[in-house]
């Protein structure tokens, strides 16, 4: 195997030349590969489908985190759904909160990461971080904390995934929500998943009276073009609420907090 | 041929399948490809660089004509230069003008287009618009017109368009500026040529006293995300300078003109 194609379609995705298989195997759950390409450096797929890779993934983590963070007037306890692979933890992790749990069903993804990625994976061992490996869907269920923030950093919603977004187990989140806690999804490509991003972002809105999609350009995921769907609970609406400095931040400013929820025209009127 | 592969990097690169071949031709100039993807509709490749797709045209187009069309109080002669498929000309001429004039060196790329891209060549025949096949260098040494918004539609710029970023043609460019003439230019992908759109910037900035780059996603453009770069002259920075209400459009509107000028971290890091 020399080369990779994601297809983001039957006739479109795309390419990337194996520089050096790292890793492939299946794990309980998904086939894990990860690779060495020229460009974006060493690259995670998990079933064909690319997670991260070193050169890009600062996009994805850091505007996964910290729209929510920055959101909140006092963000202490984190929850992360996935993420096995230590980026979303990481950038949590530049904040001063108290605790967060990171939820992930696959241990052989976090094997994976702190063993190819340690760029990601190095927040593994901090004193904050709780790490638990099951089916975030169960854990929720049988919880009895409650979060300022809740991420969901979830593979695309089809297969194992397809749960979290189910309205029983986003109903299931309200257990665990204070009245000012924001939850934020990656909610797929506007270009190639439009269907998967309204139904999250209708089911957020109805399920938390309130959602917000907001889009940035990530370039190994499909289109090129992301979406976050957030909903702010009581908090209501976007709004920069702390003032706390993020450091080490390649694409995160607050200008580009107050831009990302603008949004093009064909998108706007399809979340009508 | 029943695949093609634009590589952006000897690594990566984006694959379509080509559901249909329907025009292959070396012109005086380049290789003109014309293919049908299930996906992006139309393709429309250079050199083997895609220009357009029927898919996801409209973000270009709309991008590089409202951004600077709507930044000037009173938009009338335009000047295109390149943009031989059309669109960028249907987009200007949603507009009020009185004129545009479109100076594109290769006749073949304006015929192709008319058989294949009906929705981009439609504007050709529309009286306020004049079409001049010659080379653009060549013809801003010798125009006495002056133009109240400039637009650089090129291929990448190496090859044959690479003088349209050189210091000579943008100095002549001034012969043909009004004090309010604005200036607008693709720049490439802030991922892969970073060094392109920096060369872009400074000699803007340099030669018309300011510069802002603006940056939009673009699924079929390298990285999926895509940079141009404005000059305002004595207008000095961007805002919505005129009340004209565009119509038509699936990207642009007066938020995404807001948003567009708030640029990520590593990229204000390159402009400082």
């Amino acid at each position: 195997m020399e080369s990779f194609i994601e297809y983001h379609s039957r006739s479109s995705g795309l390419y990337l030349k194996i520089d050096k298989l790292l890793y492939k195997k299946k794990s309980k759950y998904q086939e894990i590969l990860v690779f060495e390409n020229e460009f974006f450096g060493r690259v995670l797929a998990l079933d064909n489908l690319i997670m991260t890779t070193t050169r890009d993934e600062f996009i994805y983590h850091e505007m996964l985190v910290h729209i929510p963070l920055k959101s909140h007037p006092n963000p202490k306890k984190i929850l992360i759904i996935g993420g096995g692979d230590g980026g979303t933890l990481r950038e949590v992790l530049k904040y001063p909160i108290e605790k967060a749990i990171l939820v992930e069903i696959d241990e052989e993804v976090i094997n994976v990461s702190k063993q190819f990625f340690p760029e990601l994976s190095i927040s593994f061992n901090d004193k904050r971080a709780e790490i638990i490996i099951m089916d975030a869907i169960e854990w929720v269920k049988t919880s009895n904390e409650k979060f300022d923030v809740i991420l969901i950093d979830s593979t695309d919603p089809i297969g194992i995934a397809e749960g979290l977004i189910g309205e029983e187990f986003l109903r299931n989140l309200k257990n665990i929500m204070l009245e000012n806690s924001i939850v934020c999804i990656q909610s797929e490509s506007p270009f190639y998943h439009l269907d998967i991003l309204k139904d999250i972002y209708f089911k957020f809105k109805k399920l938390f009276s309130n959602a917000f999609v907001y889009t940035v350009p990530i370039p190994t995921y499909p289109g090129g073009y992301w979406s976050f769907t957030i909903s702010f609970n009581a908090l209501k609406f976007p709004a920069i609420r702390n003032n706390y400095k993020v450091e080490n931040v390649k694409f995160y400013n607050d200008e580009i907090y107050k831009s990302v929820f603008s949004l093009p025209t064909f998108l706007k009127e399809n979340l009508e």
